[in-house]
């Protein structure tokens, strides 16, 4: 696997129950885009959901995939056993591959017991999910790719980012696979230093798609005129308030006509006024939708 | 509510399933022993259950409390309304109180949406549960009760406490009471800035009662003579290692006679040889049952 | 005060010495770019110099700089006492202003005595400095402006910057002026907030005079055009390593011929290749200097 | 160099300068009581000092000690050529070891290139200091060590305390003396794993040489109740308040008669009336002097 990955977001209904078809809307936007891969995850408010509607949402987006991209799902847990069983779980309801961070805190030696044990109990690919507040370095990674046979993938976002990505592809030997996250910011920045797939908002997919094939086609220029232009604008804005990503991110999908609601889990701050001109102003130059709700 | 609420362990068999017959040991041994309360919340590896086994959990300690003492249930989640969701349950299955953290990290307003949403779903008193990771200061904890009608309780751990609980008391007005938690370490400090429960380890809950009283009863010469003989020594060894609370505080009720198993779900570090001796010394000091597994 | 306040760096010689011709350069190339003030402070690597070095660097940039700007000179320490004197020093030796960060940890009543004895001392305006490890909130910043005669701007740069200055100016209650820091990287998301000055890197005056002029214009866009080519993609770089700003913009300086030699006082580690080739690009299309040592 | 190195305090007079005689007073206090050396360090307010400050209290405490025990002496500093500085002067002052944390944040490249640069200065031991918020894992002290010569003892005091002992004893290879640090609260636990010192508050030397002198002799059992006696109750109410350790225990040697002022530098939260009644019970059943001013 390599490639953009878009973690998909979960709309949600003005009840706030799982709206699928809008689930499907943002799978069908996300693959016909091009995109390599799909994952739910931590930018999928999964923290947010129940155990049903965690199965559901998989469900779906399997279903709706119907095998054309790989799906990578989020199973992490606060102990061995849970992230083992999430973790098959998800591979019966047809995902390719698991991600998991670690829990927090934990030492060393935990982490490599409850990878082993995750490794241990599927037939998937297993992904080490490296955050900013459950870090998980460089050489603990190899150790744990060299004592657990199905984990070979990472996904390194704690800061600073393409530094990380970095220490983590020297260190693999080749074994682990190592991907960014940070929403894509840093993405040319991981490309250049080894990274091999980013996992950002699914909200841009087509732009994502085109610097993936701009830095494989070798013209670095255009990837990094794209990014400007039509990634690093949203990025800033995405950090320029407390978990702005995931109401950003739904209000572009929901301009752009692919989802329903843009609505956002709570607790969550909404977005106040400037910030939905910051919005509106960068929708304009990107010609992304109307504002009309 | 006042006084003594142990946080009951889960006792795990073999296989890691819930023991329901040493849960229910652990209820009789704290409830025989004269304790004000029972709670079931992180010490109870709560995090690290399924949502089907928290249902059990509860089920079995409200079963076997037979309505005794009140139960306080930890219903805190990443969202308002799977909070509020557990919440609901809890009390449905007969839970006299829920405790909840708030997600992290969040805002001012996003934790009083987020308790708010929890007290307009129950018809019980609530908890808010303060950490080290997830503070909730004194201002903000009146606050949310100003607005909450069944917020009336927190516990207040985040360091350092017996300061963070006077801070608490001195906000709440008289309509939050302030219980410490940290292990019971600071009781006696806690108490004495305002104070009126305590929410410690399920296995000395004899000396938690006896301290209790001997303050109630104007003794605080006596109430300091059996923390420090009783408490301290297990509290200094509890952080002496990461998270090793949970299987100093198993191990102590294995060696009772209350639960069969020490065993905490993995990721958990063992016990060590060196500090295996330190806690033999402990309990020889303290007359704590025998080493024999 | 109020506009562009560049924070100067301290070039070295090969023996790390503070190079005073270069100092002068950097303090010319500021001025003539048409820059509101200057500060001396975190940016300047001030923690890394002995007392004796800040005040050749303050008296060397206040000679240079003849009255033609304000200078703002950190003076922060971890006791009431010692800022003070710092402050007083700092304003003997011809500061138009201290700024200072409060001592980590601390508590509220302590940081407004520490605010409170600084402002005590000197007969020049006091900046609060509020930085991710030394956060200051809000509420807070107006409590100590009450109290503290000189206390009348605060630097807010704790993230996420752009909502903390919303949140200072609206509790600053016209009292205190905000500024922001971070590089200027949230530049215009704190003008549209009412932040009224920025402390950025000094390597690129003419680009953040030219946004600030643009924004005074009512031309937001070109505000926005000039931010997105001229300071994105540094501030993006600087962001993608551990402390790699001070590197970048002295290398920055040393390619435009304003400094001899882009030394950072150790520890710091140093450009790697792929950064290197990563700054080259950005210089190019700026057409800033060659890479000739 | 093993054993207890308490770290001094600095007695202020009244209008904040540093007390000669008050500071000669606690230096002979400690070694009549046996004491094995000596430090100046975070917790003689070092921090709070100006340069020249730091300079008279080395000199002082150099000019008292007469070579009867060795004196560490905290030199830590942001930069390489300020902590070599800052070691080189205390070596000419007559310091018989430095220590010294690293700058925060830091990579191992940096944490080792500085402690080479500080090694390569002096002729004297060098102790790397591990701390909450500037950790030095026990793998990076054994390299750091390989490096650099006089390299050759660390004191540890990140969290959990002892397993970090353990570990910093178990990567050392015998190349590096570990001390503890933590006011000797885990003391016990520090050596049951192979600590060989410790640097408590200075305000109980007979009581820690007592308990050196107990398990070396193999008296754990005296050690212990020795510990539980003196130490264990002003450790927790050293830790029951922010930075209450220098208040409480520069209180502690105002009332023995050692020192004149126990004025601790502000910002500093003072004793409040609570506390210090918490504190009168303590010197009562120690029989430490009288709370009379």
């Amino acid at each position: 696997m390599q490639g953009v990955f878009p973690i998909l977001v979960t709309p949600f209904d003005a009840e706030e129950r799982v709206d699928e078809d809008s689930l499907r809307s943002v799978v069908e936007f996300n693959i016909s885009a091009g995109v390599h891969g799909l994952g739910i995850a931590l930018g999928s408010e999964i923290l947010k959901l129940t155990e049903a509607e965690r199965s559901l949402v998989i469900s779906v987006v399997v279903n709706q995939t119907r095998g054309r991209v790989p799906i990578v799902v989020n199973t992490g847990a606060q102990a061995n056993l849970t992230a083992a069983l999430y973790s098959r779980q998800a591979e019966e309801l047809g995902a390719s591959a698991v991600m998991c961070l670690p829990p927090s805190p934990v030492s060393a030696a935990e982490a490599r017991s409850y990878f082993r044990a995750i490794s241990d109990t599927v037939h998937i690919p297993v992904f080490i999910q490296d955050t900013m507040t459950t870090p998980v370095s460089a050489g603990l990674i190899r150790q744990i790719a060299e004592e657990s046979e199905h984990v070979r993938y990472a996904k390194v976002e704690s800061p600073p980012q393409p530094t990380q990505v970095q220490a983590a592809v020297a260190a693999s030997g080749g074994l682990v696979s190592i991907f960014g996250g940070a929403g894509g910011t840093y993405l040319l920045e991981e490309l250049r230093r080894g990274g091999v797939g980013t996992m950002p908002w699914p909200s841009q997919p087509h732009a994502f798609v085109e610097i993936w094939n701009a830095w494989q086609a070798g013209d670095e220029r255009r990837a990094v005129e794209i990014h400007e232009r039509e990634i690093a604008p949203l990025a800033l804005l995405s950090t320029a308030g407390l978990r702005l990503g995931h109401t950003i991110h739904k209000e572009l999908l929901r301009r752009r006509g692919v989802i329903r609601h843009a609505r956002v889990r709570a607790p969550s701050d909404p977005l106040d006024d400037i910030t939905t001109r910051e919005l509106d102003a960068i929708c304009d130059r990107l010609g992304i939708g109307s504002a009309v709700a």
